[in-house]
C-alpha cells in the first residue's frame, strides 16, 4: 500500500509533467515579481494607497499628500492584473493539458511560447514599446492556452 | 518503471478527473473571455487606459480624448475580477474535491450547478439583469465551491 | 485497468498532498471570505458600484447617492486583490512542490508559515495594524512561495 501510495505522486517523474512544473513556476515567479516592481515604484515615487503606509512621513498633511497615484505604479498594477488574467488560465488548464498525455515536444512548445510571450508582454507593458507588441504578445499567449484547453476538452470531454 | 510512471499521469483516465477537467476548462475559457469582451467594449467605445493604446487616434489631443473611463468597460472589467474571485477558488478546490474520491454523480452535480451558476452570473452582470439575479447566481457558485471545500477538509485533514 | 485507475487519484493518500489540500483549501476559504466582508461593508455604509444593486433604495436621484466609494470597501477589496496575488502562486506553486516529493515536516513547515502570515496579512490590513506589520506578514508569504518554487525547479527542471 505505501508503495503504491508513494508510486502514484511521482507525477514530478514523467517529462511532460516536469517541463509543465518548470514553466507553471517560472511564469508564476514572474507574475510575483510584478508585486516587488510595484513597492519599487511606490516608494521611488512615494505614491501609497494606505494611510498607514505613510506614517513614515510624518503626521497630517505632510504624510497626505503622499495619499495619491502615480501612472508607474498604476502602468505595474495593470500588469499586474493582466497576469492574473491570463497567467492563472494558463497554470489551470495546463495542468489538465499535462495530465492528457500530450507529446512531450508538443507540450514544450505550448510551454515555451507561452512563457516566451508573457515576458514579452511584461517588457511591452512597463517599457512601454509602441503598439501592437503589447497586443501580440497578449494574443500569442491566449492562443496557447486556447490551444491547450482545446486538446483538454478533446481527450477528457465529460459534461 | 516507464510503465509505472506513464501509469501516474493516467489522471485523465479517472471519469471524475474527467469531468473535473472538462468542467473548470469551459470556466477557465469563459472567463479568457471576459478579455475578448473588454478589448471589443475599448475598441467600439473608444475608451482607452495606456497612451500608447490610442496612438494609432493621431497625436496629442486629438488621441488624449480617448484616454478615459467608459461605464460598459468597466462594468465588463468588474465582471472579469469578479471571475477570478470566484472561478480560481473553484478550479483549486475542485481539483482537490475531484482527487478526494468522490462519486461521479456528486461530483457532476457540483461541476454543474457551479458552471451554471457562473454562465447566470456572466449574463446577469453584463446585460445586467435586475437583481436579485447577479447576487443569487454568485451565491449558488460560492455554496457549490465551499460544498466541495467542506468535502476536502473532511477527507484530507492534516494540519 | 480499473484498479490502476483509482489508485492513480488516491493522491489524497498521500500525508504530504493530505497537508497541502488541508492549507491550499483553507487559504481559499479565507480568501473567498473576502467576498462577504466586501458585501459586509457596502451593504452597512451603502456604497455600491452598479445601479441595478441601488434599486431597492428608490429610483433617480434618490438611489444614485449610493453610487460612491467607501474607504472601508476599497480597504477591504485591495486586501482580497493581495490575496489573489500571492495565494493564487502559493496554490499553484504550492501543488507542484507536494508533487516534488518534499519531507513531511518541511512540507508542513511551509504551508503553516504560508497560512499564518497570510491571516496576519489580512487581520494587518483590514484593522488597520501600524506598518511594519502588513509589509512583513506580506513577505514572510511572499519567501515562502519563493522557497517552494526553488525546490520544485530544482527537482523537476526541464526547460
Amino acid at each position: 500500500r505505501r508503495g503504491e501510495m508513494a508510486k502514484s505522486t511521482q507525477l514530478i517523474d514523467n517529462e511532460v509533467f516536469r517541463a509543465y512544473a518548470t514553466y507553471a513556476a517560472i511564469v508564476l515567479l514572474k507574475m510575483m515579481l510584478m508585486s516587488l516592481i510595484t513597492a519599487y515604484f511606490r516608494i521611488t515615487r512615494k505614491a501609497f494607497v494606505n494611510p498607514e503606509d505613510t506614517a513614515s512621513f510624518g503626521k497630517g498633511e505632510s504624510a497626505k499628500k503622499y495619499l495619491r497615484t502615480d501612472p508607474d505604479v498604476e502602468r505595474v498594477r495593470r500588469g499586474h492584473l493582466n497576469d492574473l488574467e491570463n497567467i492563472v488560465p494558463f497554470v489551470g488548464i495546463g495542468l489538465l493539458y499535462a495530465l492528457s498525455g500530450p507529446d512531450l515536444s508538443s507540450a514544450l512548445l505550448h510551454f515555451r511560447i507561452f512563457t516566451g510571450a508573457r515576458i514579452l508582454h511584461t517588457f511591452a507593458y512597463l517599457i512601454p514599446l509602441p503598439q501592437p507588441s503589447r497586443g501580440l504578445s497578449w494574443a500569442v499567449g491566449y492562443s496557447v492556452t486556447f490551444s491547450m484547453a482545446y486538446k483538454v476538452l478533446k481527450t477528457a470531454w465529460l459534461l
